[in-house]
């Protein structure tokens, strides 16, 4: 029992546990206490939740506890940034069975500091308790810096539509995976991004700096995503294939997967998980490479408030946790 | 299953939860987006986390679904009072099977809102996905309107140590239901506070302002929560048990249970989850009469820095999640 989490006990795991996370300058207080204070400094917080499930968001064969750690704070520090703002605090529950191996647990914390360190935001607090089922639980803090938060529903026609970070490829990482054919040369790319995402944390303030009008962060697929926009905004927006360019690394997986060359755009508009961060600009906005012009926001009646590929519905359009009937 | 949560599907759950959730001044921007806008107004924020996981935290047969509603606010709103801060936004992370009934969702949201506007604070985001357990992640946020937070590691030889709530009830509660005796005449406030417990929300910042040094919230028995101020703080705290007077509720529980009478004060000093708030004043502190003084703060030797009763070290001292060997 003394190399599981049971063995060890929760106090000392939650200390052990602390004890590897560095503090920043908005940490006014840490763990340990009945709650953690940050720092807020223009007078708002940022927050947003996410929770992980073994089995459906992620699976101990696939990914490493590393990469758990990554992912589970990438995606929601992904959501802090896709406001405009800048990360700052952390919050971690933790629900896992008392024969969880304390070494998945310690490689997990190496994750969320590394993640976190990539973020620049810090583990403020957090919970541990007793669950048959492994489930992470993330909470995500983070600072406006004195602008208005970039919302979903600002998007005008005439606006363009851009992203920066990756699209498709952790869906193509997580498809090579299912395959079996996850070794393959040449896609490495795509597995990494399956299994820590790297969202362009920085891109999120700036978008906010150069007047991004509406965005969010690509989690359940590109199409699906800026839907959100569309209905938020009352707005179509029409994609452009010629504009998504598949890196090469999805090219390969497509190949490697055996599909038609064609696929590694649904990749990138159907796909979800990479956490790219996907907005829209005014016409004129003189945007820096990384992000990436991909479409045009167009007016649309109510009934088409929707994605549309060059004019047309793509057909696959994401991921429900809970598929209705 | 279009009476279950899976037959409903995540997006028109997330619709449907949100719809009932009242706004306060505190939301700058409520769920829908990437993430929540909360005020910070003195440019700081209290963040606290805690996981609720059926079977471990709560039982389906033992509360209803607006009793694990209000429970899992509760206590964490009583988190953040604890610091001397005021509630302003909470985070929901619902995790649950897709068989749950949507009834079952639904009553959990109105106890959600109903506790929410007895703290005074507002649902502000939250995410729902599938999980073979039904786990409950809350985050709550406050404010601790130009106040320093209250700690643990604050209270000095010569305060006192008073509470303000319930003690015991939950864990008496709790027996009674154990053991079977849940209906007996007499006892129902201890049911309520097993279901529902009821932290004093305002004393929290009514002890800040009133000089506490240390406070914390009362989640896994007094002697145990209390413990943490004595080493946290470098001190001995002696309860003095005629000052420990139980409810008339514990004692008539106690009888129903077939203890001793003089078991009511082990429930009162060993029984999490009422969510009493426990803290230190300087002796001369005015308090209220709703914060009792059951205990004196005293000066330690490095191996002394526990909570005693009438000078003797208690039997039981709490609950720990992971029990160690």
């Amino acid at each position: 029992m003394q190399n599981t989490i049971g063995g060890l006990g929760e106090f000392a795991l939650i200390r052990r546990v602390t004890s590897k996370f560095p503090r920043t300058d908005d940490v006014i207080l840490g763990p340990g206490d009945d709650a953690a204070v940050v720092a807020a400094p223009d007078g708002r917080t940022v927050a947003t939740t996410d929770l992980l499930v073994e089995g459906r968001h992620f699976r101990r064969d696939w990914s490493t506890a590393r990469d758990v750690g990554h992912r589970a704070v990438a995606q929601n520090f992904a959501d802090v940034v896709a406001m405009g703002a800048r990360p700052t605090g952390l919050l971690i529950g933790f629900a896992a069975p008392a024969d969880l191996p304390l070494e998945w647990a310690e490689e997990f914390t190496l994750g969320v500091r590394d993640e976190c360190a990539a973020a620049g935001g810090a583990v403020v607090g957090g919970d541990t308790v007793g669950c048959d089922t492994l489930t992470i639980a993330i909470t995500a803090l983070g600072d406006l810096q004195g602008r208005a938060p970039v919302r979903r529903d600002g998007a005008r026609p005439g606006d363009v539509v851009a992203y920066s970070g990756h699209l498709g490829l952790s869906a193509a990482g997580l498809a090579l995976l299912t395959a079996g054919t996850a070794g393959a040369a040449g896609t490495a790319a795509c597995l990494d991004e399956y299994r820590r995402p790297s969202p362009p944390y920085p891109a999120g303030p700036e978008a906010a700096r150069l007047g991004a009008t509406a965005m969010l962060d690509v989690s359940d697929g590109l199409a699906q995503d800026l839907g959100h926009v569309c209905r938020a905004s009352g707005v179509r927006i029409d994609l452009d294939p010629d504009l998504l360019r598949p890196e090469p690394a999805l090219t390969e997986a497509v190949r490697v997967l055996g599909e038609e060359p064609g696929r590694a755009v649904a990749f990138m508009v159907s796909g979800g998980e990479d956490h790219a961060l996907a907005a829209t600009f005014p016409a004129g906005a003189d945007l820096p490479g990384h992000w990436h012009r991909i479409g045009t926001v167009l007016p649309a009646a109510e009934e088409e408030l929707r994605v549309t590929v060059a004019g047309r519905v793509p057909e696959r359009t994401g991921w429900d946790h809970f598929p209705g009937e």
